[in-house]
């Protein structure tokens, strides 16, 4: 096998990682603003995190592009940059609205032909778990070759089960030897006894939503079969800079809310898929977790701070709080610093009446965690209250937060561990465990850990309004400007 | 009916109130410090002040006795200042070790005796609901005529089921025509087929654990069935003031761990029953919290920040966080500040397993509430670290905490709201909303509240050792002293 830097085929070759989906199949561990590809339940490190360490094994980060909504950006730059090592070259391309993969896939194509009208690019989910990293790139590589003869190329993974919740894809005819065939059909989920019949065939395979196409090609098959997406990219580009994200969003809105599967690849006759054999596995609902945790002999699974009596086959987890359940059979319990959820697992699913009823009312509890990462470290929401709220605030070694002001809101920092340089008007202050300072309104300031141990301040702040937007950033480590 | 206070018969009357019980059967809403008698679950006063308010209809404060053990006297004294309206004139009896009914209630009889010998004590538990006040009030006049007679009186209550947890009394010949009885035999928790026919002769009473008799009666009887504590009691009358606690912890280790009907009331020759109804309901597990609130059309009781679907017969209670329950049957869910507990209604009293796994590991959600009361307001603990810790303190209008100082710990005060005045050093300041204070070890500090509203602060305390004793108290509006 060739080091894969020596191989031409990758010369260009771009990934595109799907950030964009919400995900609060999980919650309440998954929140609007917190979607499974972020959180860090399956391993050390979160799913977008391994997606893109696994596609740096081929490319550069720089040649990484992450595609995600303007409401999330914030939130996955944040994660992306906060973990060890920092992911700091990656490409961002922001969908105007969510209108599923389809206009996400193509707008991706859109912008890495302008970079490289000869791109052939990896369409790859965040929120995927994928055991075996080796084998995957071996995979891409090959799909990269055929996706040059001019195939939308996808990868079908060998059924486990008569699973019904995944679409099929059929093989038919060898494009490349053992490794590479046509598509004969795409088969929607089918119920379990199809299902069955279709795994004993030995051809079909679950679809995997992970892809590999020139630009060029997914976008011909775009012009003829979802034209108003392109035409609206068009369209988005006569505009002038500055009025291109507005008139972007008017662009999408009339767009339809498609899946890059249905919209293309089950229309188009120049499909291929590649079976592989990757370790992938599902992460759709909290029962998913099972998989990633040790039972014990009574099947539980206990993830955190758990006192279990005479439960069984029951699944618990708690990211700080204690938890007792006594007496449990098949139940799960997920705890949180603000929610916690219980439910038979074969209701899973139905977290989604829970997070509907949660939208409606327009809750905190739907939208975010108390606990948020920042490239500088992470906070966590102590207590809130109408006209102030405390906050934990840690900030790593050596890191600075951007220098800001806010309209609304003073604030009073206590260092409680580690040590802080606070610059104030432009006056510079070190304070140690123990010291304070106030922050008043519409003052410059900043804040930075000088030491080699993290810093820990308690914020505590008052005003008429605390939303985290009332900020005017005038300089930033982290390229956020204020707006 | 004539008026309380113009009766003749409570010239010498006193209640004592038990109140000694750590009662963790409602974990996690009771703690070892805070037991079921403080919790304000069954309307909106907790039991032990419903108890007293109970009393205070037939003899003034100062002469009902508070009898608690050491480790709950300081957490039920300021839970009695601090609602309203505060009570500050009763009396407190220490017990020098719990050892159950009989050694308390025979040194309530022992200390009341040497105020006034011809005394007549009512004892009943802080912990009981009881609806009807008048009922009990008119039964308890009843019964200080029967106990001047020369009876140990006792309460029975008409049976509503054939309860096996509780005990029986037999009622025999009448003492008082259609009022008093005297007791033929007490049965102990019978199984539930003999109960039924306990229940079906007429004659058969629970045991409601009040009684009244003269101080002189229960010490005589005490001298015959259990003479080792009066004889303790006498020995600690020995030594000098400044040792008796010591000599007292000492001369009460050797003494049984006894009830008092099992010492003496089913032993004594002189027992009597008043036959009451006075609504009296058993909170002897958290499914009993049902009784007092409202079901839903599907049997759900829920209390606090619920989402609930598809739950039937289940109960649900949360004191700040989300919960949220789907397609549950018959469970429990107890979710506190620190704390959650998930079971089956039927499995209430396993909680008891819990509580000593918790008590085993020496574990703070088994000892305290992170919210907690004062005279002066509440506190609760937002976060704790090894040297730090975080809590948000509300003071009431025109309150005053105790002159203070730590020795290990200094600490941060920020106003959040309200007015706060501060003492530090002999210096006077006035503190509003933003402003801060910072209080080093070893300074005499005070806290008050000059303001008409509510005065809150966050308190961020930093020290070595943070814990609530490290405390010298200089002068304190509530009597307590640097003890």
């Amino acid at each position: 096998m060739k080091k894969i830097e020596e191989r031409k085929s990758i010369e260009n070759f771009y990934a595109v990682v799907l950030a964009g989906g919400a995900g609060t199949r999980l919650w309440p561990l998954s929140r609007e603003l917190t979607p499974k590809q972020l959180l860090k339940l399956f391993g050390a490190d979160s799913l977008i995190r391994k997606t893109v360490s696994r596609l740096k094994r081929i490319i550069p980060e720089e040649r990484v592009y992450i595609v995600t909504s303007k409401s999330l950006f914030d939130e996955i730059r944040n994660h992306l940059l906060s973990e060890y090592p920092p992911l700091k070259k990656l490409g961002y391309i922001l969908e105007p609205l969510p209108k599923n993969t389809a206009p996400a896939v193509i707008l991706a194509a859109w912008e890495i032909k302008k970079i490289d009208n000869q791109a052939v690019i990896g369409v790859f989910p965040s929120d995927h778990y994928i055991e075996d990293d080796e084998a995957l790139v071996e995979s891409v590589l090959s799909a990269i070759d055929v996706a040059k003869k001019g195939y939308l190329v996808t990868f079908g993974l060998k059924p486990t089960r008569p699973e019904s919740g995944f679409g099929y894809i059929e093989m038919g005819d060898e494009i490349v030897d053992g490794k590479a065939y046509k598509v004969k059909r795409f088969i929607e989920k089918p119920p379990v006894e199809i299902a069955e019949k279709l795994i004993r065939t030995g051809k079909h395979f679950w679809n995997s939503g992970m892809f590999v196409f020139s630009v060029e090609k997914i976008l011909d098959e775009a012009m003829k079969y979802l034209p108003e997406v392109v035409e609206a990219l068009k369209e988005i580009d006569g505009y002038a800079e500055e009025e291109k994200s507005m008139f972007a969003e008017k662009a999408f809105e009339g767009l339809p809310t498609i899946s890059i599967d249905y919209a293309i690849m089950e229309k188009s006759e120049s499909v291929a898929v590649i079976p592989v054999e990757i370790g992938w596995r599902d992460v759709g609902s909290l029962p998913a977790l099972e998989e990633f945790y040790e039972k014990d002999e009574r099947g539980n699974v206990t993830i955190g701070n758990i006192v279990n009596i005479d439960c069984k086959n029951s699944l618990f987890y708690s990211d700080s709080r204690l938890v007792a359940g006594i007496g449990l059979d098949g139940l799960m319990v997920i705890d949180t610093r603000d929610a916690t959820l219980v439910c038979p697992k074969e209701r899973a699913q139905d977290v989604a009446q829970v997070v509907k009823r949660l939208k409606d009312q327009g809750r905190e509890e739907y939208i975010s965690h108390r606990h948020s990462t920042r490239p500088w470290g992470s906070f966590t929401l102590l207590e809130k209250a109408d006209n102030y709220q405390v906050k934990l605030i840690e900030v790593k070694p050596g890191a600075k937060l951007s220098e800001q002001m806010h309209n609304h809101r003073s604030e009073n920092w206590i260092v409680v561990k580690g040590t802080a340089r606070v610059f104030l008007n432009g006056e510079e202050r070190i304070l140690h465990a123990g010291e304070s300072i106030y922050i008043p309104a519409n003052a410059r300031h900043r804040l930075e850990n000088p030491g080699k141990i993290n810093l820990t301040i308690i914020e505590v702040q008052i005003g008429e309004y605390l939303g985290e937007d009332d900020i005017v950033r005038f300089s930033d480590d982290f390229g956020r400007g204020d707006k």
